[in-house]
Order: C-alpha cells, then sequence, then structure tokens
C-alpha cells in the first residue's frame, strides 16, 4: 500500500505541498472545511467590489483533478491520535496517515476582545468579504436615506484599524469608491466627502518596508482621501464608532463602519497539536523544527501561517509566498525520505520582495534581494497586477480577474457591489461569518 | 416643480420603464430593497456554477447614473396612500408620487405547501440560487463520504419539480455537472450514475411551447441522463424525499436533494393595492385596465409579473420580455400625458418567440411571429447565447459572462463552484433565502 500523506488545508501552503507531490508514489487526501482554495491577497478586492467570490476562488476538485495520486475530502478535524497516525475529521471519524501535513493557517485576532468581531469584521475568509462589502455599500445608502446631520456623518466614516498591508489596500480601495466609484451616484449625500481613517499603533504603517515606501503609501493615500493616524491603540469597539486612546489621551471617533485589518492569531488545531505534546509559541503557533515538522513527531509536518519559525533571529512573514514555499519544502522532505535520500538542508525562506498596492494607479514594492530595488506609482501597480494575475490558480479565473481589473482602471466602476444575504430594511448588523478552521 | 414619478422595483419592468423615461421632464425615484438589477434568466446558471452573482446583477445606482432626472432609494415599500398619492415606505416613511409604476414582480409558489420551502429552494432571488448551489455542490460530497449504500443513493437522486423553463434548464444544467463537469473528480462514486428527475404535473415539459420543440427538449435531456416524468403530482417534500400522486397511485422518491420550479405567485405588494380597493385575481396579482393602470386609479401602472391581464383570451406570460414591454408602455403613457397628447393604443405584447437552453451545446426556440420558426440543437444554443447576452445591462457584464461561457464550451468546466455561507461539516439545510418584495 503505498504512503499515505493527508494534508489538513487547502490554502497556500496545503495546495502548493499536494502539488509539489504530485509525482511521488504517495496516496495523498486533501482534507478541507471548504471545498475551495482561496486567493487570499485580493479578498479586500472582494469586500471592496471590484472582484466576484468566484474569481479569487478554486475548487479544490478541480485544481487537483489533473492528480491522480490525490482525492479531496470535506470535514473538519477536531483531533489528533498522534501515536495511532489518525487523524480525527468530525465527520468521517479517525482516517490513517503516514504523514501528515497541517496547513490550517490563521485567523483573525481581536487580541482578546472577541466581542469586537460583532462591529468590526475581520477579513479571512469569502464571508468575511462579503460582510464588509455589506457594510461599506450600505453605510452609503444609510447616508443617502439619513435627515439628522451626525448621524449622516457618522454613517459616512470609516475606520480602518490596522496599517499593514491589509489595512493600507482596504484604505485605498474605500478612497476610490468614494471619490471615483460612487461620485454622482447620490442625491443627498457627497461620497468623496466621506472621512477615511487608518488607524495604527507603531510608528509608521506597512512597518515592515523600507520607510520611504511607507511615506510613498500615506501620500498615495491622502490623495485618495485617507487620513492615517499612527500611535493610536483602539481600546473600544461598539456600533456607533471606537474609543482610542493616543499620545493626547482617550478619545471618541463616531463612525458606523469599522473595519478590522489589525492582527491574526493561530488557527483553532492548533491547539488541538498542543493538546498532543507539540510545543506552542505564545500567539498558539506551532513553534517547528528547521525542518517543518512539529515536536517529537517527525511524520508531522506543519506549515504556513501556523507554523512559527525564527531565521535570522526575525520570525517569518504571514504572507502566501511563505506558505507557498514552506509546503514545497514539505513535500521535498518526504519525497527525499521516500526515496532514501538525505534529507534536505533546514527550510530557508526567500523573500521576493513585497507589494501592496494603494487605489487604482499606485502601489508600493521592494525587492530586497535584487539590491533592494524599490517602485512606487504606476510601475509598481502594473508590477503588482502581473505578480498577483500570475499567481492565482486557474487559468480561467485569471483571465476574468485581468478583464475585471482592466474595466475597472477604465470606468472607475465596480461591477461587483452587491448587497446580498440580509434585506436592506433591515438595520441589524449581519451576524459574524464562520470562523476559519 | 417637476412631475413625481416613483417605480417601485428595479426588475426588467420598472428598469425598463426608468430607461424609457430617461428624456421625460419628470423627477425619477426608483424604490427597491435590493440595491441591484437582476438578470433572472440566468439565476440557474449561479445555481449551478456557472456563473457568479456579481456577473448577473447590475448596481441600480449604476445603471441610473448617466441618467440625471432620476435617483435611487433602497428602501421597502409596506403601503399605499392612494388618495392622499403617497407610497409608504418602511425606513423613510411616506413619499410622494404624481405617478406610481409598481413592478414588483413574483415570488416562488408552494402552492399553498410553505413548509417545503425548507426542503426545496425555489429559484428567484441571488440567495435562492447561491443556496441551490450549495445544496447541488454539497450533495456530490455527502455521497462521496457516505459509507452506506441506500444513503448515498439518496445523495446522489436530484429531484427538480417543474417542466417548464427553469425546471428544464435546471435539469440540463445538473446533467453536465454530473456528467462532465464532475466526472473523475471523486473517489468513491461516479457522479455521471447521479439520478436526476424532472417531474411535471402536465401532458409535456415546456407546454408553452409547440409539441415537436417538447420532444427535442426530453431527448436533449435525455443524453444529458435526465429523466422527464409527465402527470405526477407532488404530494409531499421532506428532507428525505418527495412523495408523488401518479396515475399509478401514490410513489415514493428518496432524494436528499429537491430544487423547486414549479410555480410562482403575486410579490406581497400585490396584497397593498388589494386593500386600497383594487381588483385581484385569484392568484392575487392585480386586474390591470388595457393601458395598465390599475382599477379607478389612472396614474398607478402596474408592469410586469404582478399584473394580470388577458391578450386575444390567453394571460400574458410572466417571462422577462413581456416586463420589458410592459414597462416601456407605461412609460410611453406617461410622456403623452405630459405633453397632453392623445393616449396610446392599449397595451399588446409582442411575443419575439421563446427560448431554452439544455446543457452545454442545445436548446429549443420558436419565433411565432416569423412564421412559426423553429430551432434545436447547437444553432438553437448559439442563437439562446447571443440574445441573453445582448439582454444583460452592464456592458463589463456582458463580456465576463461571454467569457465564462467560452470556457465552460470549451473545458466542461464551471468556474463558480463555491460552497459559501455554512461549514461543509454543518448537516443542517440553510434557512430559507429572503423572500423577494
Amino acid at each position: 500500500m503505498a504512503h499515505q500523506v493527508v494534508i489538513l488545508g487547502g490554502g497556500f501552503g496545503g495546495l502548493y505541498a499536494a502539488q509539489a507531490l504530485k509525482h511521488a508514489d504517495i496516496s495523498l487526501t486533501m482534507v478541507d472545511r471548504r471545498n475551495f482554495h482561496l486567493f487570499q491577497p485580493l479578498l479586500y478586492q472582494v469586500a471592496t467590489g471590484s472582484l466576484s467570490p468566484g474569481e479569487i476562488a478554486a475548487p479544490l476538485r478541480s485544481v487537483l483533478s489533473s492528480q491522480p495520486n490525490a482525492k479531496v475530502l470535506l470535514d473538519e478535524a477536531i483531533g489528533i491520535d498522534a501515536a495511532g497516525k489518525k487523524l480525527i475529521l468530525a465527520d468521517v471519524g479517525p482516517i490513517p496517515y503516514d504523514t501528515l501535513i497541517v496547513a490550517t493557517g490563521s485567523r483573525t485576532s481581536y487580541f482578546g476582545n472577541d466581542q469586537w468581531e460583532e462591529f468590526a469584521p475581520g477579513l479571512k475568509t469569502i464571508e468575511d468579504a462579503t460582510r464588509m462589502r455589506h457594510k461599506i455599500l450600505f453605510a452609503f445608502e444609510e447616508a443617502e436615506r439619513e435627515p439628522d446631520m451626525d448621524m449622516r456623518n457618522a454613517w459616512l466614516t470609516f475606520v480602518i484599524v490596522g496599517g499593514g498591508p491589509t489595512g493600507v489596500e482596504l484604505a485605498g480601495a474605500l478612497g476610490e469608491i468614494a471619490n471615483d466609484t460612487m461620485r454622482n451616484e447620490f442625491d443627498n449625500i457627497k461620497p468623496e466627502n466621506a472621512r477615511i481613517l487608518l488607524l495604527d499603533g507603531g510608528e509608521r504603517i506597512l512597518s515592515n518596508y523600507p520607510e520611504s515606501l511607507s511615506d510613498a503609501a500615506v501620500n498615495s493615500l491622502i490623495k485618495l482621501g485617507v487620513r492615517t493616524r499612527n500611535k493610536v491603540r483602539v481600546t473600544g469597539v461598539d456600533a456607533d464608532g471606537v474609543t482610542l486612546k493616543t499620545v493626547a489621551g482617550i478619545e471618541r471617533i463616531e463612525a458606523k463602519t469599522i473595519l478590522w485589518g489589525a492582527g491574526v492569531r493561530a488557527s483553532e488545531f492548533g491547539k488541538v497539536l498542543g493538546e498532543a505534546g507539540v510545543p506552542l509559541d505564545h500567539g498558539g503557533r506551532v513553534l517547528v523544527n528547521p525542518d517543518l515538522t512539529a515536536g517529537a513527531h517527525p511524520n508531522i509536518f506543519v506549515v504556513g501561517d501556523l507554523a512559527s519559525l525564527l531565521q535570522d533571529g526575525n520570525p517569518l512573514p504571514g504572507v502566501a509566498p511563505s506558505a507557498m514555499q514552506q509546503g514545497k519544502y514539505a513535500a521535498k522532505v518526504i519525497m527525499a525520505r521516500l526515496k532514501g535520500q538525505p534529507a534536505p538542508a533546514p527550510f530557508r525562506y526567500f523573500d521576493k520582495g513585497s507589494l501592496a498596492v494603494i487605489g487604482r494607479t499606485a502601489a508600493v514594492a521592494y525587492f530586497e534581494k535584487f539590491g533592494k530595488l524599490m517602485f512606487s506609482g504606476p510601475i509598481a501597480w502594473l508590477l503588482w497586477l502581473f505578480v498577483h494575475l500570475m499567481y492565482i490558480v486557474e487559468f480561467e479565473a485569471r483571465v476574468l480577474v485581468f478583464i475585471r481589473w482592466g474595466f475597472n482602471y477604465l470606468t472607475f466602476q465596480r461591477g461587483a457591489r452587491l448587497i446580498t444575504g440580509i434585506a436592506a430594511t433591515m438595520r441589524k448588523p449581519e451576524p459574524p461569518a464562520l470562523k476559519p478552521q
């Protein structure tokens, strides 16, 4: 019987591991509770009405259908029997593995204030994105109908918490919606007068980028009407606004739309591994060995956002390229073992650079390993477009996204501006979306 | 002050009325509880994973943004003060009108058995379509995981109730999913062995079409593995199957997926008009005058599915072209009145013909007014494609849909196969979707 590899999670880490094992003499089972791979870096474009969910998701069965050694199982892992080499699934029960790759990723963190989720959706799942889209589009509609001036201003105030790439890209897209897409579509409000605030706790936004690029990002955001505020800490979130602690003291901002791009934490399955004796870091992520195996289990790999590993003293970033490289590395180790070859050198993340897009025509990018090249402006935007298109899994989706972006660029429109799932006359917020595994 | 026209409902009837009033010297308010116009004839393609919701919906604000005399209001109408010429909205309250066009359409009818909705979703809204898509895709996943043979067969049995165009198009798409799209994607089941049953109460499916086309449709469906059954009446629907009354007696079919394409009834607002003294037919639709006005109110028009009118002794069909023509006609009457011109001749529906598509390469079509031309097979399919593309409101969406169809045609794939909104491990059916207004 062939060597059984079970991969838990069909995100970047899991899918790239599976594809790297295409020609291995194994039997592979991909377990996920969702039936699709999601291109998470473009979720914010679904949240802001540029793309449809179907355009950034690829059915796992379809992606793996040309891989004869792979099958897909829709289920949720709820436990592990590491000694018996069995993964426990909620519906199917225990399934055996010879090697397990855990790639369950991360979920939104509210830093211990989970009650904020109701008012400030994060951005990790398709449901998060459609919920965010609903909130954003609905706010303009409410402002249009609102006779009271203060209330109207609260509907036209958008607070984005977190100045990392997600927050910056969200803020840029919101600025465009207000300034271009929605312009002249309303009677009682001027969408371009919306207040868009990007709040960051640190010294500058995009703190992982060179300082000159942070400055370039701030300038691009200002052109889109987004105001950036640094060194502010959110101490309260409710239906009507946020409370902040700033260097000057306590401050209150009345805002009906609060979007959360601030932090992530380990997915639930980290806890299961911890209970099985695998060491976790303080954030609940798995402290992996240099070959990405977990604790004393050489046949359990943890890759992607759930893995915690220092490289040259710094933690690996929680980005898609890192997860892809880790998935491929785990596959390489497994294949070497099967062939009786020596183990590959310890995992090293190769940072190809970072890219963030701000609105229609600007982006910041840097490529450390190629002599610290830096781009900003339209060339960075084109580069961003090209890089993201190349990594979208299905060719069809790639073509569709390209056309959408072309139209968005030329017409300032956003074709996917649907408020669904809730009647427009219901003022209650939608229930929090499903938590990812 | 300009003449105030209020249009209730942004479907085909309402939107075509609004656009026909583009150059009229009026002030127009489009009221809808959803923020988009929906291309309902393609809903079944969302339900079967060929298209994304965003591709068959156009934001009303965006569609009407180039029309200076029109504004959009997101709200739900809950009453009318016909004497005071005011429409009562749930949130905004009463708004005045000089002329009102009611175009609230129809919703799914379970013929008095509303408890069936939980098990057999209809197909009138985006939420209906994503719920149906969820049910269909999930059934194959459940069958794959199900060890018990009888249960597995129940998961692989699909019952479509209603042999009209919706039921036939759904059945054809399901046949393709099972035979082409899903083939070779599973390990434990053969999707091409799925049982797909199309149940119809009458003598033949597509009873509004010439008999030879019904026969052609049945043949096309057989090629896709769909079995058609006529003269059966559904007497019970539950989580595990349907109960039928046939000429031979009572029959039970174990099926986990039941899709409802059987009937429609008047939208809720019909009742409001009825209470205001407007005559209704037995199905709750408004018995309109020959100029599409309602009862004794020359300034209230009812167009589209909510209007009930006989033409040459036959009721007008509840199809998009009929609603479009009625919307345009109401606009013409209003403009004639404003200019003091004589009233146009009574409304007449011009039947350009009917088209239904069955899977990837077949369709049936007829054009009564051009000498009963008939098509079936690939030429009818191309015709269908062309006609539907031309009526999609936004140019961007048209291009996207064309590309999707091109890919679907060439690759047998369906890019929009997402199971969203519910964890794959939750076995409960999703809550019924929102009812349309």
